[in-house]
């Protein structure tokens, strides 16, 4: 079973940031697919489990981010 | 003896920018020391040699920007 949920992220500029986003996201255990949209800033997840808030915020934090 | 020059860089959005430029003009190989400013987009860059048009271009571009 996997679990999809899109987060909103604020502060990414270029295609850089959509990297190191992408990066960190993707370097969380239960995560297996990410797909981040730098003019939204939709940042979509798929994941074996729901994620907590601490986690996909840690994540976000770790490349520079902030969850809207 | 080393010369320094400004140039002017578009495009670039964010601190990832900046170190893509930097990285790239800092591996040619008459360049001693890169400055760059995101607000203003210049790149001031000191060399033993001036460098030619092709060889500042050609690094500005291989980091995804474009000299103004």
């Amino acid at each position: 079973m996997s679990t999809t949920h899109t987060y909103q992220v604020t502060g990414m500029t270029c295609g850089h940031c959509v990297a190191a986003v992408t990066r960190e996201v993707e370097s969380l255990d239960p995560v297996t697919a990410v797909r981040v949209e730098l003019e939204s800033g939709d940042v979509t997840v798929v994941s074996e489990r729901p994620l907590t808030d601490e986690e996909i915020a840690g994540a976000v934090d770790e490349a520079g981010y902030q969850l809207a």
